[in-house]
């Protein structure tokens, strides 16, 4: 049990023995502030347990020390020479990462020599939102897509009060590089409102709580904060009275927490409020709150996630996918310094398998900010093992203008995701979904690392000394775990086919004659939706050239997103040389050949770890087996009733 | 107002204006008891109000008298001779239910002259199930299936103890002939299993105030209530310690409601517990409360609604329709004299067309109740107007084992509803929904009744001195209304294809790939379930003589329940002519045309009635023509997408 791990709490990426080099060496410890305590405390504790200690003066193996090296506020320089290893930051939030530098390092910290190396985070804020509510949601519950028990923050309508996880989760998000987070959901419902006014002393406790491990705490808000809470009658954000109510209420946060981050909006989507209710832009209301943050140095995460999610089923003109490009394209360049654009990674909503959104490249003078989802809402909800890291770094590494141009890991001001951590003890119900937290952190650092890499950093981390066996077991299991996921649901970037409302299982026609914008078009000859510019709605034209004239055609397009793209009969040959409905009956067969390979692989590790959490992880392979044969097969007859062609191995399809 | 309105509440069809001829004349009341009290009262509050007068001696225009003319119970006669028309009962029912037939009656009571006839009813038990939840369910709410607000009893766990609503409610229901009513649902959670035992003083409470209109209440117990309780450790209906405990149960339930009216149960069914789960049959446990009861007269209604709902859909061999007859039929003459077996009308649960279920045809020995549901949860919601009356008609009148045997509504011995009300002030949500509870009512009195008769007394009960015009109309939009929601919803029979969970609203595929066992198994060649015994689930062979060959063949089904018994091919030419295909586009087109022409029909009868019951209305209307095109949208839309057979009529199907 470390410091800051309460009773019963998984200790995930940071167990004791993951301390034992650091916390058997001699330490030197120089500079001041809060955040060197932090990093003081870190170490006089593994000193404790493995009998290192912390010196003043003589000889130590590590030195971390605050300088004016000119690495900014969260950077550090690392470096060993002559038995000695030195880290070294400008500031303590840079020595805390520098220090977990080392914790990651190992043994390997302390031999060998090694030239000085500079570390900086690629991203300015590396943030999590929490979609929890504060009073539990008649639908939604206490956490929207929440798959890890209740909030640490709140439970009842009520702030819980206990800081010790809180603070547990400060330490472990320092570990893996994030340095914000937002404490409440997107929609903001009547008592989640009041965070920004009367409550705001309930975040400013989960801001002591996050503090000391470099962490600034944002909230969501709702853009009829005035109108809610007793100020004007509108909240036009052109209108003098309701930019003065946010100056003031931004004065009073500020007064309450000195370093709060700022705000996070959700604004005219899926029926919260916004600008357009009067007449007024997306700009105009983000630099309204821009402006009321800027004195303190704030920003306002000011989400692109707007469509029409009252659409008529039948009317084939409109396409979701093109809504995001559409409201925020034309706005480039208008937003304050301070206002940043927060665009999910797809046009969509969070598919295992999407495009890069086209608004990424259509924002060369605007701060991004790119979001993308941990939370496991439509890739299993945390009961089936889905490792995101190949995905998120598919769309990092996206050049929206060619090979030419920057990624989209390169272009962005921050990198978000949408937070999968509740009460659960492992954190993240399924334990091995912790794995997705970590990696989303390392990308946020450095978004061109290798999220293998990086996955095998979380293995090193957490299973400290783990057998050969084990770590080969680990990846087995996690590597190609997302891949596994589309192999079973749905196929080649067509997306839902989940079941409505929870989005958990398969229903293939579940959102088909939905007003929600998200359809598939499967009839008796062929399946997909025609986005070209040519004969479909004009989707692809968002795109640049070289992707514009890739997706434009079937030919062309990567099977992955065929029919994301195109409307094709089902036997149309992909690039793969296999016919779609082929490529549907194999896949979904394929995928569950994969989950029962892993559910094998996981019980000959039992040995390997403690029984509790081997445990609830060959629980959750059972249902997501279950989870799987049920896509498959509903799937598979759906698609051989409806297509008439049968599988070319004979294999049983109902 | 009347005496038994409280404040607010629509006075349905028992408006003051119906008791003006009666109200109008001299009365002279003859007998004694409490139900000879309420007749008194209602002659005196109808006097009062029109100028009439109940007379001690003297002439009078009518006799309403107890006699011994061996009139049972209930029944009692009616006459006119000489300017006088008489009503003859043998106790206090008979005379409250005669008193009805003269407000029924009305002017007519009172002219012209009438030979003697004798009314009795012909089922013992006329009765309403109410699937109110005493605590708030959080999937199902206060009352399952409701759709007229919250329940007349129970609030958030409380009995509401508001009595004057419960007695106008019983005082409708004498008025149409009900005589038992059942004050909660048959899924018994933990709050209404302890109705039994130490909250039974609120079903007391309900039952005074049911009783001065001759209403007999029910209670529906968990057949775990031993083992819930603080009884026995076990259920086991032959265990002499529940034997006992059930017993002692009875004992202290008619010590507090001598005229307690018995148990509803569902057992061994959707979850809920049964002898089952003790290697007992349904015989063991039915009559092991019945012989509880029977010291005291009172009945137990044990429901035959048992199949598996954890069905694998891949499973064709498993047929739910099969369920009820296979478990029920084997134990025909094991039941106790006071133990009835209730038994949905068709095999599956209550869609717009079924089957008359076999095991009403099964059961020569037992005695049975048929039941029905008032309560719209797959006609409509009470959102759509849909009148049932010609349905259960059709129900009744089928006679099982052909012209020669009795019909279902001769061989039953009691009718029950699924209650369609709530607190709603107009009762039942839609105004006219009322009509539904009114011909349940009267068809449990005489199930052989021409339910357009029927119709007629509600109208004219309802709108007094109505003119013509209203007359027209109410009937134009209710009379045919049931065929034309059949027409819009799930075609010739097939069932479902409704959104899973709330039942409202179409999803072709929404219970397609589901456990509940109600699949349509439509491919891109055809459609229908094939429960034909020479190729199918054997289903049509549970039937006797003639129907047994009747459902066997495609040639000889009935239209409207083809697909039932068939898996077809969309060209299959029905009896009327007509291909599947075509009439399923052609019904669907038909269905939104009618109720188009029901809500032109309806905004017709603005100035006929009080605004409020027309705007109601007529507000449920536009709802009504919404979900109607979104049926007729998604069906004709999914089947062109699957059969590729173009609309012979070129119409617009998107």
């Amino acid at each position: 049990m470390n410091r800051a791990d309460p009773p019963g709490t998984d200790p995930a990426w940071l167990p004791p023995e993951a301390f034992r080099p650091l916390g058997a060496r001699r330490t030197r410890i120089r500079g001041a502030g809060p955040l060197v305590e932090t990093v003081r405390d870190e170490v006089a504790d593994a000193c404790a347990r493995f009998g290192g200690e912390v010196v003043r003066d003589g000889s130590y193996d590590l030195l971390l020390e605050v300088t004016d090296g000119g690495l900014g506020e969260e950077g550090f320089a690392y470096a060993r020479d002559g038995g000695t290893t030195t880290v070294s930051a400008s500031g303590g939030r840079g020595l805390l990462y520098g220090l977990f530098h080392v914790v990651r390092l190992g043994e390997a910290a302390f031999t060998g020599t090694r030239a000085r190396e500079v570390h900086r985070p690629a991203k300015v804020l590396r943030m999590l939102d929490h979609w929890d509510n504060v009073a539990v949601h008649p639908v939604m519950g206490q956490v929207e897509r929440g798959y890890a028990g209740g909030s640490l923050f709140w439970r009842d309508g009520r702030a819980r009060g206990e800081f010790g996880r809180v603070r547990a989760y400060g330490r472990l998000l320092a570990a893996c590089g994030i340095n914000a987070v937002s404490v409440n959901n997107v929609n903001v419902h009547g008592a989640e409102a009041r965070l920004l006014t009367d409550r705001i002393g309930e975040v400013a406790a989960i801001a002591e709580a996050l503090r000391p491990y470099g962490i600034r705490t944002h909230l969501s808000v709702t853009f009829a904060a005035p109108v809610l809470l007793g100020g004007p009658a509108t909240a036009d954000p052109l209108d003098e009275a309701v930019r003065g109510w946010w100056a003031r209420a931004v004065d009073a946060v500020y007064e309450t927490i000195p370093d709060f981050g700022g705000f996070v909006v959700k604004a005219d989507s899926e029926g919260q409020p916004g600008p357009f209710t009067y007449g007024r832009g997306h700009a105009d209301g983000a630099n309204m709150l821009a402006a009321a943050l800027a004195p303190y140095g704030g920003t306002v995460h000011w989400r692109a996630f707007v469509y029409d999610h009252r659409q008529d089923w039948r009317d084939r003109s409109t396409d979701r996918a093109r809504a995001a490009y559409e409201h925020f394209a034309p706005l480039d360049g208008e937003f304050a310094d301070n206002a940043v654009l927060q665009v999910k990674h797809g046009p969509m909503d969070f598919q295992v398998r999407e495009p890069v959104s086209p608004l990424l490249g259509a924002l060369p003078r605007t701060r991004v900010a790119v979001e993308v989802q941990a939370t496991q809402e439509y890739t299993g909800q945390q009961r089936h093992v889905c490792w995101l890291g190949p995905m998120w770094s598919e769309v990092l590494g996206f050049r929206p203008e060619g090979e030419a141009g920057p990624s989209v890991g390169e272009a962005a001001r921050d990198l978000v995701a949408v937070s999968n951590v509740g009460d659960d003890p492992f954190w993240t119900g399924h334990p091995l979904a912790q794995a997705n937290l970590y990696t989303f952190g390392r990308l946020a650092w450095q978004p061109d690392a290798d999220p293998h890499r990086v996955l095998d950093e979380w293995i090193g981390l957490t299973f400290p000394s783990a057998p050969e066996r084990l770590v080969t077991g680990l990846r087995a299991v996690l590597a190609g775990s997302w891949r596994t996921y589309e192999k079973y649901t749905a196929p080649l970037g067509v997306g839902f086919m989940v079941q409505p409302g929870h989005h958990y299982g398969p229903s293939v026609d579940g959102y088909e004659y939905s007003p929600w914008g998200t359809y598939h078009f499967a009839d008796r000859d062929g399946i997909g939706v025609d986005r070209s510019a040519a004969t479909g709605t004009g989707y692809a034209a968002q795109y640049a050239k070289p992707w514009a004239e890739v997706y434009e055609s079937a030919e062309t397009c990567p099977d992955e997103l065929l029919l994301f793209f195109h409307h094709v009969p089902y036997g149309h040959v992909l690039r793969s040389g296999k016919t779609v409905i082929q490529h549907i009956y194999d896949t979904h067969f394929e995928g569950v050949e994969e989950v029962e390979e892993a559910r094998r692989v996981w019980a000959g590790l039992a040995d390997l770890m403690e029984p509790a959490r081997h445990a609830r992880v060959a629980e959750r392979y059972e249902e997501q087996l279950r989870g799987a044969r049920e896509w498959r097969d509903q799937i598979n007859s759906y698609f051989l009733r409806k297509s008439g062609v049968p599988d070319a191995y004979g294999r049983l399809i109902c």
